[in-house]
């Protein structure tokens, strides 16, 4: 048998068990070639590119696409998922709907023994498969995960709490987009680098040394994904294809409370690698019970050498301590910052700030935390704005924005859990309330918890309170001496602490600069005078960066080089021709 | 001041104090940018390429390179070195040569408070002046090194004990290969992806939202290349150059017994970085006095953010386990294995592992250790031959490569240090003595100590002494059941104490192909049926690579993907156009 683990199709796979004619992954790779292409142009030009259309539109997914959905989510409730997968008896029910509806949707449960041999097993079909035959497969998941968009936008929205839409957007096509992403650089990572050559040495004298050499792609072992609750997908497809395309097996983990996502998400996947007459153990969900702490277990074991974690500083700070014999990625906590100092599009910019501080209750990992203003008050277009007049009128472009209940629900989502709750009730002792959080009904979902953001003012001394991140609809203005003295502040905070985002506004091209300055210094991507439908808190897959590595809110950014690189090894074979 | 981090030039930076006009960086870019895109071309088809020639012929040259190089090197002689950095009063002189000539040269000592100061005062500078202002910097520093390779091999030779035309080789232009294969390699990771771009996202209705963003190439931080004894700047270079490149200033702390060669190195960098009009400290040098472990200082500082090492495994476990706040790449002990099989040319073969074993007294970090040959013989053009008489004529083809003294002494070069005599004294006891390590007289340097490499036969059974490395001229013939069992040691072997270098040695490419599919499963580079002129103990800049990264031998190959991206991040900004 001949190794071609760069160019090689599934040749040598072994026939499905149920006698299903197989697809060769290479016409899954054909069928896709446009995508892989234009999405690989896309990661080195970082121009505006999509693959999966965010509108949830019936013309562009169909007039029945909506219901579809719909019933394929409703059919889960209350049963036990089909996933077939080893593992014992046990079936794991352990999510609540944030909108208060009874899941009871019970997964496979496995421990982390049968998991991770499951797994390993799988390396060397899916390393020898080769990268475009792994590719192929990807593009195909994602190609199905798309044309299920709505069934996942009801399992995000009644895991994480995020409104429908946002549901939709951010857990379907802009995730899907997000593991796309993560499938070109991967692909291209390998694929720009020759698989085999013929190396001629020219010789002083007589005739040149001649040898054949072939460069394989090695994956690192088994992956393991660790998701999260409010984001379930978006932050989890990039882990996973990137791990996928570059030959790993992968153990997804989803947090007890978001599982259906990825649930989803692993069947897909499974059902395309059976397609592809490959194992579809290269894809493994791992259901934990209440308190298992089976992502601890499995992040340790000597074959897991792929760790992809969203979720608490605490546990992120934990796997880069402990699962030292594997490629660690984290996205931790961060005070994200805003930096406000002058701007000629005052109203518009309440209303974009209104917009990102409610935009599911805060509870995105990029939602601005700490608005610096100096104490000297700003200049706009409308005059000059003293700090507190700053406050009140960004308290009521909150209020404006979320007066409508119906309007309100569908920006506000609704809290994840119990965490959030506590936070947001306790934010009123941190200073001067500016915005006081209230709790408004649900127009559909009676049990749902929705509660406006809560502004607090402080001093710039109050580092002990907004140096820390208030997780949710809890975010603060802070008055600086004057603007120099919150650029300085934005990069103390960030340094130690971490962000994920940053903002300025300023009509003073100096400040500008002197902004991105000290954002460089910091580390953290900067947003400059979002005032219209860009919002501080989005990113665009293929062309804005998701967090940088270069600060500690996070080891890498999602996609970038770096976030790729170490999931594989080169190890090559020579021999003269 | 506008950020130009990209494609900058080193405008801005502040005139010499001497007076003397800059070099604009962007000039040492244009002048050598044919040498740049020929180097990416060669990572990308990894086909033979090399920019330094790697003959000392006077041709290549000129006619008055040699002596000029001894000339130079002489006048270091009993001198301090010419390095003006910051530092204390002391001089730092701690060299022997393997030769027995006195040294005697002094350089600049500094503490690592001052040393890591300095070097992180040069970060904002280096960072902005852009990759390609980096980059032509760095190709300049290249060239001026190639053209002092004569004097840089002399100092090699005398530190690291290598016969001069292997100092020359290996420690001139194929270094000097090595570190411009990783600068292609930065450069290449970092325009390759945009630097800017307008992006425009189309709306349903009206205009297209366009924004223009900015992308910027930041570094981790402080620098960290700690070099070794047996290949100073060779195995120094790549780390050196891939974090030039990508931004970070590199502090250089050579071994103590090897200092010259990189303080050539440093002082030649400082020249260039004063030319452009940079600071000079971005490269430093870091000479310490006798046990006073600056490395293990420097490493954990906050501010280093990039550690490469070559050396112990020791050492680079304890650098891995404790400088957790940087990217580490180091490369340890392994046991290089040869599995014999069977042969078709058996003189070739002979011929080709003897040199492999003599080459440098085995002091090369590829350096075949354990050669398993099965019990029942291998088939060869001359007959079958069982294993006794396979180590016989090993043994016999070794006597006659070393058998006149003259020819000896340029392939063994000197034993780099007592460690090395003591290892090759206590092989006897090890096994079956089947050569006799004997130490022969150089014919120039009275004091040197030559050995010739000592083969030891052992059974399969004894992985106590053939499962770790015996660093210099001693290697095993081990006896296996058959060539399956042999593999599966190598296998097994490399996996526990990792290896840089595998060959095999067979007829049947059926044994071939389960040899590759051992290698790939232990992460090893592997020769097939080295006859000729090409050795398991060499590899070729742009295009073999040195080490995996996928076994304990090392963390990183040189040089590959992931042994440049850790090194720096991208931080974005974005506005409205």
């Amino acid at each position: 048998m001949v190794l071609d683990s760069q160019r090689g199709s599934a040749a040598g796979a072994t026939d499905l068990e149920c006698g299903s004619v197989a697809t060769d992954p290479m016409e899954f790779f054909d069928r896709h070639h446009t995508t892989l292409r234009q999405a690989v142009d896309a990661i080195r030009g970082r121009h505006f590119w999509s693959a999966y259309p965010e509108s949830p539109s019936p013309k562009v997914y169909g007039p029945d696409a909506a219901a579809e959905g719909q019933a394929a989510f409703d059919a889960y409730l209350g049963r036990d998922f089909p996933l077939d997968q080893a593992g014992d008896d046990d079936r794991v029910v352990t999510e609540r709907s944030p909108y208060g509806i009874e899941l009871g949707v019970g997964y496979p449960h496995a421990d982390a023994d049968t998991l991770v041999a499951a797994s390993r097993a799988t390396l060397p079909g899916w390393r020898d498969a080769g990268v475009r035959a792994r590719t192929g497969v990807c593009l195909e998941i994602l190609d199905r995960l798309n044309k299920r968009s709505f069934e996942v936008a009801h399992a995000v929205q009644h895991t994480s709490g995020q409104a429908f839409v946002m549901a939709f957007q951010a857990g379907g096509p802009q995730a899907q987009d997000r593991g796309l992403e993560a499938l070109a650089y991967g692909y291209d990572m390998i694929a720009s680098y020759a698989p085999e050559v013929r190396w001629e040495k020219p010789q002083r004298k007589g005739a040149p040394i001649v040898m054949d050499k072939r460069f394989h792609a090695v994956p690192r072992g088994v992956a393991l994904v660790i998701g999260c609750t409010t984001f379930p997908t978006w932050n989890s497809y990039p882990g996973l294809f990137a791990s996928l395309v570059t030959g790993n097996p992968v153990i997804v983990k989803p947090h007890p409370r978001a599982v259906l996502p990825l649930a989803i998400t692993v069947a897909v996947a499974r059902e395309v690698l059976v397609e592809a007459g490959l194992d579809p153990d290269v894809v493994l969900l791992a259901a934990e019970r209440p308190d298992e702490r089976l992502a601890a277990e499995l992040a340790v074991r000597p074959e897991v050498r792929v760790v992809d974690f969203t979720g608490s500083t605490s546990f992120g700070d934990w796997l880069e301590a402990n699962a030292t014999q594997a490629f660690v990625n984290t996205e931790k906590a961060g005070v994200n910052a805003v930096v406000v100092d002058s701007t000629d599009a005052y109203a518009g910019m309440l209303a974009n700030l209104a917009f990102s501080l409610s935009l599911y209750s805060g509870q995105m990992c990029t939602t601005p935390q700490n608005l610096f203003v100096p104490t000297g008050g700003i200049a706009t277009d409308e005059g000059h704005k003293s700090p507190e007049q700053f406050a009140a009128d960004l308290a009521e472009a909150v209020r404006g924005l979320l007066g409508d209940p119906a309007r309100a629900a569908g920006i506000l989502g609704a809290l994840a859990n119990d965490d959030v709750l506590e936070r947001v009730e306790a934010a009123d002792g941190l200073g001067e309330t500016v915005l006081k959080s209230e709790r408004i009904p649900h127009p559909d979902f009676a049990d749902a918890i929705l509660r406006t953001p809560a502004v607090v003012r402080l001093d710039a001394a109050r580092g002990d309170v907004y140096g820390r991140e208030h997780f949710g609809p809890v975010s603060f203005v802070i008055t600086t001496e004057d603007t120099a003295h919150a650029l300085r502040l934005l990069g103390e905070t960030v340094t130690e602490r971490g962000a994920l985002t940053a903002a300025v506004y300023s009509t003073d091209e100096e400040v500008l600069v002197a902004a991105e300055r000290a954002a460089l210094e910091a580390g953290v991507n900067l947003s400059a005078n979002l005032t219209g439908q860009v919002f501080v808190n989005q990113s665009a897959a293929f062309s804005d960066y998701h967090g940088s590595g270069a600060n500690p809110a996070a080891t890498a950014s999602l996609t970038d080089p770096s976030f790729v690189a170490g999931r594989f090894h080169f190890v090559q074979s020579r021999r003269h021709a």
